[in-house]
């Protein structure tokens, strides 16, 4: 631990992972606490800061650690801050950032996890050499962080990439942010779940409320899927049209180079990608046809937060020096 | 003449309009000519720099131009080139920019219509102290300029900004692009009449065939709804809505702190604003409610664009300097 590296922190609502990373994107140390339900964040940020003290102290490293980089949800690039996040127990506007900066000594940046892990993909993955893309994150919601001109786009307010929120049905399904037809609530492993279910009940409308709709989930329609279930291949189909379309909408602002595609429901590979890139193409404007790609991240899913989060603060340290 | 300034040069289908203009915007010298019906740019060149070289003569001010910035259709920020452009009789891609350097002796720099309109107001019009604002310009179509963090969204290719083709009526309207639903469909001088066709036609099915649609244009329906022809105000009316819906769709993307509206349809003022206003921040997502404006463009609307012509040049010349 001789060379200089940033601390990438990954504020998730069960477990806070926390790792020291280097310029090259290895992991020199790793650990990870369970996030706490206390109402006071300081609770959380020294068991954070207290770890990351002995791990210096132990490797003779005090003088090595240069930044910290935070991803958390509903983070505020720029005001540090993690804004009212509903999978946290922290009360309104909690300055992180300033907070860890002040324990460590070093400075801090924040944003949230679909923008730090684009960030990642610009350092660590397979954006090294493009400077316009979109990094989408398929989970239980569907988060994006959109890159234009090498920089990621924060927008006036820090909460520019909202993707999942743009209205591709419009009367569609309700979204929990009180609006219909989101793009999150179709292309998601939520949304994925939803189209299943439709699906059955359209099959068989009298016995729809005998499925069993605790075993379903992303996975089951995957497996499905794969053994020829046509119905979970089908509902693959749709949540890839849906996505398609979307991601064809989106070219017309910021015409990126590629999309990469991230998390639980771009591991479908294929079952996801080949209906997406099809309906992609077929609703591109003409001047931007075949020459855009969609591909599934390059980053390790496992220490994608991590490195996303680090690559936050060497991006900006770059910057600084 | 005795301060540096930048030349405007604005192509259009019937004319292409020329101005010499100060880094605070003052218009120096202006001259139009037709563009012309040759299939050889060089024609249109040669006549706009034969007399602009007049003009620096006859002022001894042949040491004061330092850039070109040219608007034009079809423009490509990146080559410099007019790419095919449906409104102008030149085939191919053609090195417009180039073309002007080399016969004026000074750098010279291209973007589309929309792209140079948007880099005015940030230069000369109300966006001076905005980093983040989207430009839209609604004339016979929709053309966007976006603007992040001080610099405006090229994309990979040159082509970002293109609004007008975003879909937002699924199976809607035939686009001239082929694809349907498009965007400026809907929200120009052109959607706008077809919005007031299809609401006649709906009032009176069996004499819709008898209409004079050669006397239907925006400025007739701008008049009727202004003269209280509730077909004419509801026609308006749907046109906000749709542009509302869209605006605040495109908000997710890049967080714009403001909207800028350009154009023969902006001009209608509160008949297309209030609705705009009232559909706008109805579809918004919560975290961008009541923070967003949209307003008129503050740039005069005959100089716009070689305003935003010059200001391009202008912009180049401060990142070389």
């Amino acid at each position: 631990m001789n060379q200089p590296f940033c601390a990438g922190i990954d504020i998730g609502g069960t477990n806070t992972s926390f790792a020291f990373i280097d310029q090259a994107g290895n992991i020199i140390y790793k650990n990870e606490v369970p996030t706490g339900k206390s109402a006071d964040p300081n609770d959380l940020i020294s068991r954070v800061c207290d770890d990351m003290k002995s791990a210096l102290a132990s490797s003779g490293s005090e003088n090595d650690l240069r930044g910290i980089g935070i991803g958390a949800p509903n983070g505020n690039y720029f005001s540090g801050t993690v804004e009212f996040a509903p999978n946290l127990t922290w009360y309104g506007v909690i300055p992180v950032a300033k907070m860890f900066s002040e324990k460590m000594n070093v400075p801090a940046f924040l944003t949230n996890d679909a923008n730090a892990a684009a960030m990642g993909e610009m350092f660590f993955g397979d954006a090294k050499d493009i400077k316009d893309f979109i990094f989408i994150t398929l989970g239980t919601g569907l988060g994006s962080g959109i890159v234009v001109n090498g920089n990621l786009v924060y927008g006036h307010d820090g909460f520019a990439g909202e993707m999942g929120h743009c209205i591709v049905i419009q009367h569609g399904r309700q979204c929990g942010c009180g609006r219909k037809g989101c793009l999150e609530q179709y292309c998601s492993a939520t949304g994925l779940v939803k189209t299943y279910l439709e699906i059955l009940a359209g099959n068989d409308p009298e016995n729809s409320s005998k499925i069993d709709r605790g075993i379903i989930n992303a996975k089951y329609i995957y497996d499905r899927a794969m053994a020829g279930d046509e119905d979970a291949f089908y509902a693959f189909n749709y949540t890839g049209e849906i996505l398609g379309f979307a991601l064809a909408n989106s070219v017309v602002y910021t015409s990126p180079k590629a999309f990469f595609l991230f998390g639980g429901l771009a591991n479908a590979g294929e079952l996801l990608l080949t209906p997406t890139i099809l309906s992609f193409e077929k609703n591109l404007l003409s001047i931007y046809k075949n020459k855009i790609k969609i591909v599934v991240s390059g980053l390790p899913e496992n220490d994608a937060a991590l490195l996303g989060a680090a690559s936050l603060a060497w991006n900006e340290l770059k910057t600084i020096a």
